[in-house]
């Protein structure tokens, strides 16, 4: 990335070089870009640069950067009362917990709140072990759950084969995915059935009595976006009640709007035990993350005590944020944009690029969230980049973006569209302009191409 | 807790109560305070009452409340930008990072950030792991790390009882302790030669080349505050360098201050490999934790990509706070005030207080940090609420504190007291005649009392 020209940008990249970590890298090789301010669905760089904003980050900023009225909530609260212990009451902390659980399904009413995604999984599934007194649980293959050892155990990716020891005792099956098949369906419903089938296989093969939990993302986000037919988490939900499973939905990455709803599991006819829940929160302003806990669970702690918690749980600030975050959305109809984007903007309009890109092997998408599934055959299917990797062709695509002052989502061989859900139509349909041109790169590698 | 007057502090109570969960309790008894707002050492209910915080919250606001430059930092960086990617470069994250670094030893010059302590705790396993290639760890009993899966496991600690499920092949010893030796010593030099001995028994019978890491508190916190002998951390590196085992100090509670000095290691001959920080780095204004790196570990993740990360590592609001907590912190000498008021203040007067009161079996402390150790019996040195509980005794002594307006960290049947750093002898001599009072409560449980 451009290393910066002003004095201050370059003492901001030398210091992140010599003292700044970064995850999931390689650290030699690192050449991050360095942002000194935002501005809605765009960030600007130590050198005055814009950049639109296709990624909000890593999905979160989900009513952009620096919103005003965000700003000033935080300000005021910053001015009150910035920290308290958890064990402590404060206003913002119960306002929070009920503007959350106000759009949650009405039998879920408490909140537990965390830093982020994956503490907010771990406690959900400890939740889900005292209650159930068992200790098994089941996820699915292209899934991410978050990087402390529980979540990392039971997140289908291949970012746990370097450092999962199997000390969680899950079993992963593959969920729903007919572009990509395992089950050789040919429809919807078949791949449907067979998912639901190889669910109930596992159950039984692993011991109906063994498990605590099934957790799925509610829609696979960072896996690649993938919608469940309408049937299946209904019928994930009939299994959990037929063997007593607790049914937890991970909502980190599609809740808060994401999907053109308040949360993706309201397009669906299911009602989850637990939610977990963070990013579009507060839409990362402040770290927080949290779980949203059904009567039965939440009542099943009311004598005895929950062992569990964390220093900054329900943390004033963070609350103060996701309360504004929340009445912000609502009354700038930020849900509604997101569903205005998704029916009339990127999907017409991504549809339209698939028909002129061979590349783009499928086009799969809700509200303000769409995946490119970039390919280099549709008849194969093969990844343009293999699976768990980016390799050079996709990088020279990215690099397309970026020079044209685009960011965007990618996750090996696909580019997610992930902007903020208050985008303007204008800067929807400048981003897919550079989204065009960098796609004509990857047609190169079309088979065949040239 | 007082249910508050003020309609607002009504409202608050009342969503608390029905929308909240809590950590660590059944929820059904709760009675939180309603806190509304901040002054240094003082918190503020919902009715204007000043209750003197002598807990610091969970040991975290180590600069007091609503320190105003603090706060005007916090409004700045959300002016700018309040949020961005781990992959990116920001002033404030390099520059937290940097003036972190500064105060570690000097062979420690990279940080990773996290949210709080268990997630800083469980990345710097995954470290441990990656960078020796082996899985199992060492912890003492006697110390706590945090709930996360892979935290709560290495936490020797009865919160992990209920619900730990031995997933992390975690070895534990005793600590040195002489108060309450399991090592029948009879003075600091056995305690520490024995433990040490105890240690390197564990590793020769688990096997020489098992271990990937020993995690010890510094000095453990909320366990009761137990400065081991001079020569047990020198003592333990050794080891550590014998077996080609990791080093991790967790100073999530003793770091920035708490005990006098920057760190509590550098009261220590030792330079561990990794160190987990949370709370003081910036007095929990805004949650973040993190792990110090030691250049050998940090290099080995040059041309590897380390495997592990979180949506919020080093977020630019949480790293602002950071970098000027730790300039407020030198510009106001507050480490030093810590030291001045262990010495000069909290160490006379608890001693005399011990003079007095026969039910106070020891007193160990430094600097901010002083653990009252109660006993109903200073020959059996039978504690006054049994391990892992707190009896209605405790709860007695506990509430003449809260009664008259001073806020304390209980843990089982001690009393300990960890005010903000830069308390004032005066508000120290005020809180100590309230414990004063309190503890002629606690005698009267005493043996023979009465
Ligand atoms: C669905 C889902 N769950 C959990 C997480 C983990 O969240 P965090 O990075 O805040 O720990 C993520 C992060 O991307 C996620 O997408
Ligand atoms: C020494 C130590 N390590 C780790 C932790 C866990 O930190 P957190 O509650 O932020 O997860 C604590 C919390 O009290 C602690 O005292």
């Amino acid at each position: 990335m451009p290393i910066p020209q002003s004095a201050e940008g370059r003492k901001a990249y030398e210091l992140d070089r010599a003292h700044v970590f970064h995850s999931w890298s390689a650290q030699a090789s690192l050449d991050p870009f360095v942002f000194a301010k935002g501005d809605g669905s765009y960030l600007i760089d130590a050198d005055g640069k814009r950049y639109l904003d296709f990624s909000s980050q890593l999905v979160f900023t989900n009513i952009g950067h620096q919103h005003p009225r965000l700003v000033e909530a935080i300000k005021k609260q910053a001015e009150t009362l910035c920290t308290l212990a958890p064990a402590h009451a404060v206003a913002s902390r119960g306002e929070a917990a009920k503007l959350i659980t106000d759009r949650l399904p009405d039998s879920l009413n408490k909140v537990m709140f965390t830093n982020g995604g994956a503490d907010a999984v771990e406690h959900a599934i400890r939740m889900a072990r005292l209650y159930t007194g068992r200790y098994k649980v089941i996820s699915q293959f292209r899934g991410y759950h978050g990087a402390t050892q529980q979540a990392m155990n039971i997140s289908g990716d291949n970012r746990r084969w370097p450092n999962d020891y199997g000390a969680g005792a899950t079993c992963r099956f593959f969920g729903p995915f007919l572009y990509r098949s395992v089950y050789h369906a040919r429809s919807e419903e078949e791949e449907c059935e067979r998912a639901l089938e190889a669910l109930e296989n596992l159950i039984a093969f692993e011991g109906p009595e063994a498990f605590a939990a099934i957790i799925l993302e509610t829609i696979p986000g960072t896996a690649g976006f993938m919608p469940p037919p309408e049937g299946f988490l209904p019928g994930v939900r009939e299994l959990c009640d037929k063997y007593g499973i607790v049914m937890i939905l991970d909502e980190v990455m599609v809740g808060f709007g994401r999907t053109g709803s308040w949360f993706a599991l309201d397009q669906f006819d299911v009602t989850p035990d637990l939610v977990t829940f963070a990013k579009g929160v507060n839409s990362g302003y402040v770290p927080m993350g949290g779980i949203g806990l059904s009567d039965d669970i939440a009542h099943f702690f009311d004598e005895r005590a929950y062992p569990g918690g964390l220093t900054y749980s329900g943390h004033p600030l963070a609350a103060a944020a996701a309360a504004e975050t929340l009445k912000i959305m609502a009354d700038e109809k930020i849900v509604e944009n997101a569903a205005h984007l998704g029916n009339d903007v990127f999907g017409p309009a991504l549809a339209e690029l698939q028909d002129k890109h061979p590349s783009i092997g499928e086009v799969r998408g809700r509200g303000a969230f769409w995946a490119l599934d970039l390919v280099t055959d549709r008849e194969t299917k093969e990844p343009l980049s293999p699976y768990g990797t980016v390799n050079e062709k996709m990088k020279q695509v990215l690099s397309v973006c970026t020079a044209n002052g685009l960011l965007v989502f990618n996750n090996m061989h696909r580019i997610h569209i992930t902007p903020p859900l208050n985008l303007s139509d204008e800067d929807a349909r400048k981003g897919l302009a550079i989204l065009d041109n960098a796609l004509s790169v990857a047609d190169e590698f079309y088979v065949g191409a040239k």
